[in-house]
Order: structure tokens, then sequence, then C-alpha cells
């Protein structure tokens, strides 16, 4: 079971005066916040002399106790001034041994705070690159000493040395279980939790299902402005819903939370500076609770004074009121308090739809960057925006799938019949997943692979042509791959459809598989199959090796795509126990699984008011929980919903 | 009184032959000019065996002689021959020696040609970065001994570190003294004079008034091609006439005169290449005379022949001919010869109107760039343009505005009444001027605040919150700043307007203040103030805090703005002697006094034919002095002025 | 007489297996091809202990032996895996040594294979650019002592240096020749053939009439989504058009083929990714042999699998099948099968008219680059596209013009009557061939000037003004260049027409000319000649100094230039034997002479059917040779021809 914690940091700085510091926390707690996170500066304890002061930070765990606020105490080791975000790893031996020491005066003063929470031992692991210094040089050479060997050799070619992102990945995990242990020397087992971030980006670099080893619950920041390059504002919200199933897969059994959710404005700091309104707090906290996290942290309460960020981000107005988004977000609150055990033991639903994206497809995508005429297909982030196209065309049918790391997903089962997985455009398969792809159509599953799926193994060697893995489970090969250009249709006669498809055009040699499309109609002389479908053990294998996702996510219309979908997913559909009747664009549904039911929250990113029908596989009874723009429902049939609104609905079974 | 002196630059270099260099003075004289602007480059008079040679600037000299044309003896010390502009600060102590020598042989070598005119020490100094090298680095290290620091410590809050930019200021001033003392070693009380460039990009690292101790007069380089890229070419007049007011303002009570202007073609160089008309020249000939300037200096007479700029930039044609624009020159100057007393003991008309920045918002600004999505507001420039935006919508009303570095503006006086300052999105406002801009108030100034303006202190530490230093003069504090879109309408109770404004949207709280305008209707329950007008002493302050300047400038539309401008500048404007009756759209006028009337220069940019009806407070007789397409005028009440076309009115008090 | 060779590039490497290198063979035999090149990796040979172990290349040299076909082996001395095309220099003297003991066991084991055709020394050399090493370094100031100085000295100006160019030449050349020196020690006299690339932006670096001491034959990669960024894909024909005719100038008297041409699909390589059309592979093919080469290679039979370029270019399918691009092929060769005698004796048609572009002008508008607007007539690219848009107008004639660097002419001859030379917008006319220009018109030669040609000599010093040394063979100099804008027009009165033009307008003053066009008409008073006509010898000059190619190019439109081209080119035009009867967009031809007549390659990139008409100045009988989209014709003046479509036709002198 679940506690639900819904918060905002409190940002402390040296000049903030014991008033005010009591007066933020006074703010949380009028709002029904309970839960804030404190960077903990070594650069504002450490003095000059060697002396540590930690007065300015016990004025804030005391205002905790005082207001019954908990705080993740955020380390924060000596860095510049102008550094935003915090170093991402120690830079030396001595920088290591600076760091155990600071953790041995923070942890051992705090620990004894009631308001102490738990430990986030680094902000925002992970940066994209190694720092190019010793002390990462010599990590790298002990590990390569002690990396095992990979048996499979990609057929005896050379190929593309990414062992540097192999060390990246074991290089965070390494330094976060450092960290952890460090802490857990002076206070054992005590909380510990992370917050990645920029994840559509970064997430190649995290090994999520080694950090459960050490950590309490997994986080995230997910600031739309900085981080949410790939979507648009009306998309912000199925991105929101995106990156929550990339933290809950990540989280696997621990509970996770959103550390950081962008709490206000921006000046100049961000990549797209924006405000969020009212109605975007309300979607994104509901969001990242229908996606089964223990609540948000929003960044930040007070904003910062000084330097980058100076007077944003902040949920307070400059006048220490609260802003419509502190409201927004207390009304949320509100509504969870008055149903605790609910939400708290609420699970998310699953779906048996599993989006799966592998860590070296995004590798290898970007070790082949060649700047020229831009198509998005071929560019960093080809692979995520495809995956995630068909993730927010099943969130426009209102089916909640996964989206998981291709290592994250469960193939240890024996039947898979109603699971569906769908490669969208993940060029890299590697050879540890062959067999287990198999042997998940074999029991029953039915695999959907799209655009260069399995394009390469792990090693930039490409598996198109002799001794391609899955000529039986597919049971076809291409022939070729064609540029053809940015947007183009795609014919099917089986679902019969028109699909917008980008750049590349795949045609298959048919083996075991039969035609489900023609490039130029079956009749032609110049046919050439476009699109298979094969059986497999107790399974099926959809293949279109044209980016179908991608082509629907440019052209900004997923009408043929989830008129593919309800067909080559019917079995998994059929047993959703809720989704909308027809295709809903802009529209987003999350489901909880409660005791006798479900909770269902649902948010209008169309733009103008909607009535929306669910199709329910039981008879359900609703009761609305939430409206924040009076939206009103009578049963799953009749549903008004008005723009930018968000509503909490929650279904018992009769 | 001040002298007039138009002229073009004679590049120098081996390989002209004598016949030659005395056609291109003879060509000047033809022309009427008076006054030249010669490059004395090292290279060109020190031999490789340590000898000098000055044969080739002495024939250059001779002939300004023969002629009567004076000369500016431009100092260019060794440097490479890529290097098109010259070196702006020594490299080392070795090379200030060189310096020094090569100043001795020079002086000493051409003071006694009755030619010379006077000595630039630097061309165009300042280059928006300290360069990387031993000398910088010590001389800075030098000066952070004796820099005073300042008591303010932004309540006690960590900041950002400016002293690199601080440096800057203050080393770019002691090279050009350092440079003035050594050439008054060897010619004493000889004249000075130096022209700064890209002034609208780089003047936050020239501090006038301390030049004004070593300067005989204040020049500048204003090319269009390089330095106007904040602005369309329908613009450079109303641009050039905010470089002059930048200069003339920086000159204070020493004269000053546009050190180059761009007199020809571009084809490799520059950064937008373009050939001026002859109408251009004479637009920009006489805006500089109609700020007071004594003259200007075209760069150049005849194009260097090698190299970067290679047969470009020249009023001379291939032929050594005068080009249309060099006649144009010449018909300005005509003009002038003809009312020599006139001109030169008219002076600028004081409007009383101000428009203030400062430089450390540009030092600001462009410390927090992150590149991302494009707002003009938030990328470099976004301070300046805005402050111009406000001088454009004045200039279209007939407004001759002055336009101050926040430093430069006399905050002595007694009596501010008529007074207006415009604090046009200056994010920062350092804390020296606090109590000055209040005294203002006090004392009977009108003060407008827009944008951003009072975001930081000098540090980078934000304003907004606790501590508020404008609290009690605005009688009001913000609430939040709240980003919109590229344009949104900002409504305005009193005056009923509806302005384009861009970026951010600000919100109020008010104190002693009273609303001025409303976001969502002032009945509305959401309604929050957006713009408010407060009593202070004597005085009153107008706070719109939403970027209205930026805003109008990127819609292409004053008509808004000009309409506020005309309400809330209601007491200035009534003291004018004369306004467009009416908002005139690209349209420029110059106002100078003479002993009993004024002159006027109106420029029309609008691309058609217009009928100007000019309003005046008193009864005054008009002149027409010069008018290059025919223009015509009967009264105040009828001119007819030409597309392109510039005139110039001499109007008598009856 | 030549040989025609028609193949693809078997790419080998660790991984294959004897039995599909067999089948690649095989498939080449089957296809008709009869010529591959291989890569000869020294990686894949050299063996970590110091052996050589050449067993992987054996089976691809006894499987030419078995299927008949010849084989380039082309040096690849020991390079990173991810250095797609190689090194282009030695790093340092141990590289060199190597290098040297690389060939040796290479050359020697190889050189008695009987499918051994020839070497190719280097892959592609030349890069753009100099390595930063000591070698480089070291060979520039041996070099530099012996460069033998040029007298001319640019009128004793100072200038920039060019010499680092000028050494870059120098080096490619070396590099070759002691390659080829290296090669010929172990295997004397054998074959040498060379491959240059991205011919349009590294020409100025080949110096082909000094590789022709060494080469058999010249080569060359023309990979239009790497290298044609200049052209939009329906420009392609024409640019391939004008890169082999690059290349039969620089071979001159020695044998010509396409080296590389592109063969099949890009997905992460290449600036402008693409899969050519079966239709674009026998355009490519026919054009090459248009131009009279030996044949073509295509890049590659079978793709690479790993790495870089993994799965892509190739004319086989993942399936090892020909693909639609490898079939079409066939059908080319069939044809050159069924004539070969007539193909074999075939030579290009000298039409007499030459477009000549300078090295220096490419070195000089290199150097002059300012990053600011952007006008293709001032950035990199811009005299070479100025070339080409008169080549292209040519082509849509129907003529069939040379393209030479200028030193590739011959100015030796005594009689230029109906000889044409066009220098468009060739900013760089060096001395040394004034006086050939000059001899070129007095004996007969027609010539005619557009754009900036001639505004500078080669070192960068402009030749506009004092000493012009075109002043008697032009009759008349420029009095300026004035930037218009983007596309304005140039009105002349004769011939009567309106072209577009590029961003300068130049003016004129004219000595012994006439004029042939004004600028605001011949009766304004401030008309302005802006194009002149001078009889020099024999010959005449046409001047016209605004950029009107490029202008026509960029307007996408040749309607006017080539009005011009058939007035301007009258006498050159009257002697060609065949062309489009009007002005035909789009459209390509090429004509080989053959013993009593002609063979034509007309190529339709128009986008529809078109019915053609021929003007030949004999009577011709023709024969269809090749037809690929069922065009039909019965005479010169019927010829159908389909979209995409390539017909070649033999014409019989009757």
């Amino acid at each position: 079971m679940k506690k639900m914690m819904i918060g905002a940091e409190v940002f402390i700085e040296p000049g903030q005066t014991p008033e005010e510091i009591d007066l933020w926390f006074k703010r949380l707690k009028e709002c029904g916040m309970t839960i804030t996170r404190i960077r903990m500066f070594e650069n504002y304890m450490h003095q000059p002399d060697g002396s540590w002061n930690f007065e300015l930070f016990d004025t804030a765990f005391k205002a905790g106790e005082k207001y019954g606020v908990k705080i993740f105490a955020n380390l924060f080791p000596s860095t510049e001034f102008t550094d935003v975000g915090g170093f991402k790893f120690p830079k030396s031996e001595e920088n290591l041994q600076q760091i155990s020491d600071y953790i041995r005066h923070l942890v051992n003063h705090f620990k004894d705070f009631s308001s102490l929470y738990g430990w986030v031992p680094i902000n925002e692991p992970g940066s994209g690159e190694l720092p190019d210094d010793d002390f990462s040089r010599t990590a790298m050479a002990e590990w390569r000493k002690s990396e095992i060997t990979n048996e499979y050799n990609s057929q005896g070619f050379n190929t593309l040395d990414f062992s540097k992102e192999r060390f990246l990945l074991h290089h965070n995990t390494w330094f976060l279980s450092w960290l952890t242990d460090q802490i857990h020397l002076h206070h054992p087992n005590s909380i510990i939790h992370v917050n990645n971030h920029a994840i559509f980006q970064h997430v190649a670099e995290y090994d999520f299902p080694k950090w459960r080893n050490f950590l309490t619950s997994l986080g995230g920041s997910a600031h739309v402005s900085w981080h949410f390059g790939y979507f648009s504002r009306q998309q912000y919200a199925v991105a929101m819903s995106a990156n929550a199933e990339i933290l809950r897969s990540g989280a696997g059994d621990i509970p996770w939370l959103m550390t950081e959710l962008q709490g206000g404005n921006n000046t100049y700091s961000s990549f797209a500076p924006m405000c969020p309104t009212k109605e975007e707090i309300a979607q994104w906290l509901w969001i990242t609770i229908g996606v089964g996290s223990e609540g948000s942290i929003f960044w930040c309460l007070n904003p910062r004074r000084s330097g980058f960020e100076a007077g944003e981000w902040a949920m307070l107005d400059y006048q220490d009121h609260p802003s419509d988004r502190m409201l927004a977000a207390a009304a949320v609150i509100n509504t969870i308090n008055e149903h605790t055990a609910l939400f708290e033991q609420s699970t998310v639903l699953d779906a048996g739809i599993h989006i799966l994206y592998s860590r070296e497809s995004l590798w290898i995508e970007k070790a082949l960057q060649i700047k020229g005429t831009m198509y998005e297909g071929r560019e960093q982030g080809g692979c995520m925006k495809s995956a995630l196209a068909w993730f927010e065309a099943l969130t426009e049918l209102g089916v909640h799938a996964s989206f998981k790391e291709i290592g994250e997903f469960d193939f240890s089962k024996d039947n898979y019949e109603t699971q569906t997985i769908v490669l969208a455009h993940q060029i890299s398969l590697p050879s540890k997943y062959w067999d287990r792809l198999k042997s998940f159509v074999k029991l029953g599953g039915k695999l959907i692979a799209e655009g260069l799926t399995a394009y390469y193994d792990e090693n930039a060697y490409t598996l198109m042509g002799r001794g391609f893995p899955f000529r039986d489970l597919f049971g076809a090969a291409v022939k070729e791959f064609k540029v053809v250009k940015n947007l183009f249709a795609i014919k099917l006669n089986t679902p019969e459809t028109e699909l917008p498809a980008h750049l590349w055009r795949g045609t298959l040699e048919l083996e075991s598989a039969t035609a489900a499309g023609y490039f130029k109609g079956e009749e032609d002389a110049e046919a050439e199959v476009i699109a298979s479908r094969n059986i497999y053990g107790k399974g099926e294998v959809f293949w279109l090796p044209s980016l179908i996702g991608l082509g629907s996510g440019i052209s900004g219309n997923y009408t043929q795509l989830t008129k593919l979908i309800r067909e080559e997913l019917k079995i998994s559909l059929y047993h959703q126990p809720l989704l909308f009747a027809k295709h809903q664009p802009h529209m987003v549904m999350k489901t909880l699984v409660i005791s006798n039911g479900y909770l269902t929250i649902i948010v209008n990113k169309s733009g103008s008011v909607k009535n929306i029908v669910l199709k329910t596989n039981v008879l359900l009874h609703p009761e609305l929980l939430f409206a924040n723009r009076s939206g009103k429902l009578s049963s799953a049939k009749d549903i008004l919903i008005h723009a930018e609104e968000t509503m909490v609905i929650k279904w018992i079974n009769h």
C-alpha cells in the first residue's frame, strides 16, 4: 500500500529570514501539502575555516516539525554557484573523499529531525555525457577489466564500440549506490530516493532495474519547459503520462513519485519558456497519480532569488501568496484526502499492452548522426518519438498502455494470450532478447513491429540480410528499405486503411507469413508486400516495416493508426474494462484498479467541450470525485468534459 | 559653438601612386569636404630593419595641405593584414612598449603638418570580449585590488559575478587614457577623438562619462550593414537617430561627430550587405546633424584594394568619379555652407523626455542566455530593443527624445516637472540609482516603467519579492510574471487602449497606486491588475509590467503605443515647440534650437508621399533650407514630403 | 578507342562467407557487369602479430576469375573502423613507411591474379582541409622553399596569403604520385586510377592536368545524396552531366570513368537521404556514357553489414536478389553490348562552347566568408553555382557544353572562330590568364563575362579601379557594383530581354564598347550602362556585370537566359549538329560523335511526357537504341519521351 504525498520544494539559501522560511512551511500546510524537498547545499554549511554551520537549514527542519511537513534532504556537495543542477559524477578521488566527509557531517546532523523523511543522494543523475577527466577514465579502465564479454559477436563482423555507453550506464549506477552506502553508514536503513530527468533524452543511461537494489523509491523531474521538447504544449499531458509510465516501469516493485514538477513561470531559464495554467497543474498531478505514483513535489514553492532561475518556477507569488496553481494543487489534495484509502489502495491497471524501447536503439541512433536534410525518423529522437506516437494513439483510445525498456519486460511468464508488445522503429534488438521475443509470441503474445525495428543488433551490425534472426518468428524478411519522403501513404488490405508513413518504405519477402498490404496494389506487376502477418506458436506477429507511428505523429492525426490498432490489438482491447467508445483525439485516460472497481482520470486536451462515451466490459456505476471545470456524468455513456478539464471518476462493479 | 566638418576617409596603403592620392584629396575639396581620417598603419611605416619610412603618408598629409583638407590621424599599431578593424587591447607589456615607440615616432613626425587636425588613439575600441591573455589577466588582478567594494550586498544573497564586465569597462577606459597620454607626451594639448562601434551591442562596455576627461570629442562608427542588425532597412534612419543620441548623451558637454558612416557597397564584408542610396546618404548626414554633431566622415572615399573589404564601402566609383552618394553628400554640404552660422550655433532641443537603459541590464541578459525557443524579449538584445521601440514610437510623434545610459542622466536638479523618464524592460536597476529615481519623481518627474524593469539589482538578484525597493515609489508590487506568447493584447482602462505586448504578462498587487488596467476585465472574479498609476511627491509613476514597447515593435505598429504616450506624457508633450499633429508611422523628425526659432530635419521613410501637419505651441514661420525630392511647404500645417525625402526647415518665432 | 566497363563495387569484410562472395560475383555476371572495385583493407589482412592473411580477399579475386569480372584493387591502409572514407594524407614519416610496407605486401600478393584490372591508390583524395600535423607542416615548409615566386605582385599591394591552398593542391598530387610510384615498384606499368569526390566543393584542390602524368584513367565518386547539395532532385541529371564534364576536362587525353555512382538507399548516412529510382539509375549511367566515360561502377553491389552505412547503398536487396535498380543497369548494359563497337568508337562532340571556372575564385570566395544574411551569390558556392546555372541553361537548349577549370582550356590554338567561353561570376582571374583570354578573343573567340567576373586577381586584390587589365579587351570598366536584392530584373536592349539577376547590379563606363542595356532606360537622365559589347580583334566580348546566371538559377527559370544565349552564342550554336528546336526546361541532351553521325542521350526530367523537336544542321536519319518508358520517334521533328525516360538515338548522315 502506498502513502500519498503531495508537496513543493522549499528553496533554502543564505539571505532568507527565519520568518519567511517559517511562512513557507505554513503555506505548505495551508494547502494540504505534507512533503517538501530541500537542497542541502554544502556551500551554505561548510565554512571557509572548515567548520560546519547548519543554522539556515535547521530553521527549515524545525519549521517542518512545526507544520508537520516531511522533508526529502537532497545532497548537494560543494560546487560553483552557477552550477544550476549540481554535478553528476565525482571529479577525482579527492573529490570523492570530500563528498564522503560532507555526507558524514550532513547525515549525522540531520538524521534525528523528526521532519526528515529520507535522502536524495544526487539531484538529477545523468547528463548525456561522461566527463572527460582522469577519475572517469580510470573508472572506465577498471570496469573494462570486469565487463563480461558477450559471446555473441555479430557473426564475426567488425563493429562499432559502445563500451562508453555501457560504462556510463554502469557508472551512474555505481555512483548512486556508493552515495547510498555512504548515507546508510551513518543512517542505516534510511529512505533513499532519486530523480532522473529529461527522461526522453537520457533514459538510455539509467539502469533502473539495478537501481531497485538500493532505492526505496524511484523519482523523476518532469519540467515541461526543459524536458518535453519532443512535444507541443497540447501534448504535455500525454507526455507526462509517458514520462510517468517510464518511471513506473523502472520502479518495478518499489514505489515511485514525481520528485520535480514545474510549478511556475520561466523568464531566462528553460528551453521553451512557459507558465503552467492552473488546469495544467491539475492535469499533471492527476496523471502522475493515475500512473500509480505516491504523489508529486512541485519545483518549487518559493523561487530562488539570485542568479540562474531567480524569481522563476515558483508556486507562491512574489508576495508569498499562493498562486492560482498552488490553489489548484490544494484542490487535488483535498479530493485525495477525502478518499485517502481509495487512492492508497489503488494499483495501476495492467492493460497487457506494452510499448517497448531499447537502450541500444537510442545509442546507435546517436552514434550514426549526420547533419543534413532534417527528417525526424533518422535524427536523434526518431526511435523514442516512434514509440511515443504509439503511446499517444493508444491513449486516444483510452488504453492505459505500459511504456518499458525491453529489459524491464517480464519475459518469464508461461502464457501471453491477450498480451501485446509494440516495437515501433526500435532499430536495435539486442541478441539477448531474440529468444525471449520468440517465446513471447509462441506463448500466445501478439507482436507488432514497425519502422526499422530489428535493423541492427546491439553492435550496430545490421540484421537485414543473411542470418536474419527473426525469419521464422516474422515469417518474412525485408527486401529493401527505400527513402520515399517526409510523409506518404501506406495502404493496407487487412485491415483496410491508408496510414500516413514517414521517410522509408520497407518491402518484404514472405515465407510463412501472409501479406497484409501491397505497394502499388496486389494486382500490379510491380506489387510489393509492405506488411505481413505470421502465426507463430499460439501467437501472431504483425510486421509493417515503415514508420507509421512517427508518420501519424508528424501528420498530427491518429485516425488511421487507431483504426489499425483496433483491428490488430482486438484481443487485448477486448479485455480492457474501460475504453473510449471511439477514437478521441487529444484525450487522455488513465485507469487505476480499486477493490471492487476502477478509478479513471480523464483529461480533455482537445481544445473544446466534449461528450464522451466509454465502452465497458462489465456494468460499472460511476461516482464523480473531481472535476475542475464543472464536468458532469450520469453513466459511462454520458460524460461531459470541458476543454482543459480533468475529471476523476470512481467506477463500482454491480 | 561647434564647427561643422563633413568628409570621407582616405584609405592609404602601399601600391597607391602619389597621383591618385592627390586626386582623392582633390575630389574631397570638389565636393566641399573639409575633413578626412587616415589609418596610420605602423606596418606601412616601420621597416623590417627597424627604420621608419613615412613617405606614403607624407604624400597624403601634403595633399591635405594643398587642398585644405584636415586629417584625423588614426593610430593603427602593427597587426596582421587580415585584422580588418585593428586590435583592441595590448597583448603584453612588450606590445605596450612597442605601441609607445610607435606613437613617439608617429606623433613627432606628423604633428607639424598643418593638415593634421587631431588624433584617434584607436579604431573602434571594444569588442564584446576581454582577450584571454596574461596581460589582461594581470591587469584584472591589479584592478580587483583597487576596486571599491560596494556596500550594497543584495540582502546577503549569493550572486553571480560581474567583475569581468566591470573590468572590461575599466580596461577600455584605461587603454584609451594611456594612449592619449602617450600622444600628449609628444604633442601636448592636441585634439583627441575616438569612435566606438556596433553601439547597440557594445555600449555596455563604454564608460563615456569617464572618457570625457581625456577626449576632445566623442565619435562613433555607424555602418548599417555591420551594426544595425536589430533593424530593418526602413528603420535605418531611426536607428541612426538612436545611435546618434547615444553618442550625444555619452559626449555630454564635449562635442561629438560621426567618425564613420557607411559610404558604399558591400560584396563579401558586412552582415547585411547593401549599398546606400543617395537619399539614405542625405538622411544619415542630416540626422547626425539634427542630433547636434559637428558632422560626419564617410567610410570611405576610396576603397582598399586588397583582402577583406577590397573594392567595397567607397564614395568614389572604381574610376575615381564621385558616386551619386558623394554628390548627395555635396548637396548637404552646400546647404550647410549657405547657412554656416545657423548650424554652428544650433543646439539640440531638450525635449525633457528621456529613454534610459542600464549597462547592467545588458550584462545580465547576456549572462543568463539559454538556447531554445526564440523570443526576442529574453534573447540578447531584448532590453535594448525595448528601449529602442519607445524611441521609435516617440520619433513617430515627432518627439526629439534623448537616449541615455542611466548613469548619464542628470539626477542633480531640483525640479523635474515636465520631465519624463521611460524605463522600458530595463531588467536591472542598480542600487545606486534607487534613491535618484525616487527623488526624480518626488521633484515632479513622470516615470514610465514597463516590461521586466527592476526585475534584478546589479548582481542578478531579483528585486521581486521581499524588500522590493520601489514599493513606495511605484505604490505596488508584482504578484507574478507569466509567459503568455509572442504577441498578446494588454487592455487598459485609462487611457482606453489595447496594446500589443510580448511574451510575459505581469500582474500587480496595489498599495497606494490605482489600477490603470485589468486582465480579464475589472468585473471578473479573476481580474488582476496589469497596470498602475501612483502619485509620489510632485510626480507620478505609470507602471505596466509587460513588454508593450517590444510588443509594438514586433507587431510593426505603434498606433496603440503612441496613443498611450499621448496620454501618459501629456505634460511633457505640451511643452514641445513642434510635433507631428498626429502619429506619423515611419517618419523621423529631429529638432535643433536656433537663436530665435528652430531647425527641423524631417525624413519620410513611409514609402509614399505624405502631407504632414505639425502642431506648434507658438506661431512659427517656415523657410525651406533643403529638400532633395522636391518637397514643399507653406506653413506648419502644409508640408508635402516625398518617399525617402529629407527636408530641412528653419522656423522663426513671430 | 575506349573499352566499356559497367559494374558495381563488392564490399569485402570479415564475417562474410565464401558462398556469398561467390554469389555476388555471380550476380555481377548475370547482369552483364564486367568490372568491380574492392577496398583492400589493410586492417583485414595485416594480423596483430605482423603476419599477413589475404584469404578473404583471395576468395573475391578467385570469384572474379571464375565469373570473368575484373577488379580495381583500391588501396586502404590501416585506419579506424569508424573512418568511412579512409584517410587522405600520411600522418607521419612512420605512417608513410607503413603504407609503403602495406603496398609491398598487397601488390606483390595480388598482381598475378588475372582478375586484377588495376590499382586505385587512394579512395576519394582531398577533404577540403589540410591536416594539422607535423608531417603536413614539414611538407609545407619544404614546398615553400621550392615554390617559384610569381613575378606578378598585384601592383605592389599587400595581399592575403593563399599558399595553404596552393600547397594543398600540390600535396594531393604529390601523395597520389608517391603511391603510384610505390605500386609501380612492385607492379611496373600497372593501371592506376583515382576517384575524386564532392567535386563541386573540392575541385579547387585537384590539379588534374598534373595527375595525367601518372594516371591511366581518371575517375570520380558522384553520390547524389552526399555530393549534390547545390541541386534539387530534379536537377541531379544535369548535375551528373556537369560532374562528368569536369572529369572529362580533367582527364584530357586519358580515359575517364565514374568510379562510384550511388546504387541504393540511405538510412543514417548521407546529407540528403534518398533511394535512386530505376529510371535515375539509367539516367546517370547513360549520362556518364554520353560524356565519353568508359563506364561506371555503382557503390555498391552488396552493403557493408556493420557500423556507418550498414545495409545502405546497395544494388542487391537484403536477400541478395537484384533490385529494380540492378535490373535497370543490366538493361543499359544489354544495349551497349548490342552495339559495342559503336559506343567504343564514339567520342564526345566538341560543341565549342566552354564554361570556365577558376580555382582561385573558389579559394577567395571561401576566404572572405562572413556569417550574416544569406545570399547565395556571396556564400561559398556562389561562383560554382553561377557557372553551373549557365551549364544548365545550355543543357536546356540541347547544347553539349564543356565545363573546365580555366587552366585546362587549350589557349594554344590559332583560330577561335565559332568558339565561346563563358565566365560566370568567376571573381578571380589569375594574371597568367589575362593575355590568353585576350588572345582567345583576338583570334575570333566570343567571350561572355557576367557577375563579378574579374573582380579579383589571384591574390584577392581587386582589379576594379586603376590598372584594370581588361580595359581594352572589354572596352569598358566597372563604375560600381551595388547590392539590389535577392532577385531583380536586368533589362537589355539588344537582345530585348528582361533577365532575373541576383544580389548586385554592376554599371559600366564605356570606352570602345557599345551599350547593350541600361538601368532606368536609355532616355533617363540617370541611365547607366549595365551591359556592353566590344569587338576585339576578330572576336567579341559581351559583358554583363550582374549575376544573371545565378539569378536565373534561383528563380528556377531559364527562359530569359536561353533567349540571351540564342542571340549572343548565335555563331557557336549555328555549328551544332543537333539542338532542341526550342528551349526545353528540365531536359538533358548529350551528344557523341560516331563515324558517320551521332549518338544522342535525351533525358526528360520535366515531370511530364513531352514531344520534342530537334533542329539539325544536316539531314539525319534516326534509329532508337534505347528507351525505358516506351518513348518513340520517327524523325528529328517527332520525338515522344515520357517523364523520367532516357532515350538513346543513333543519327546517321544522309
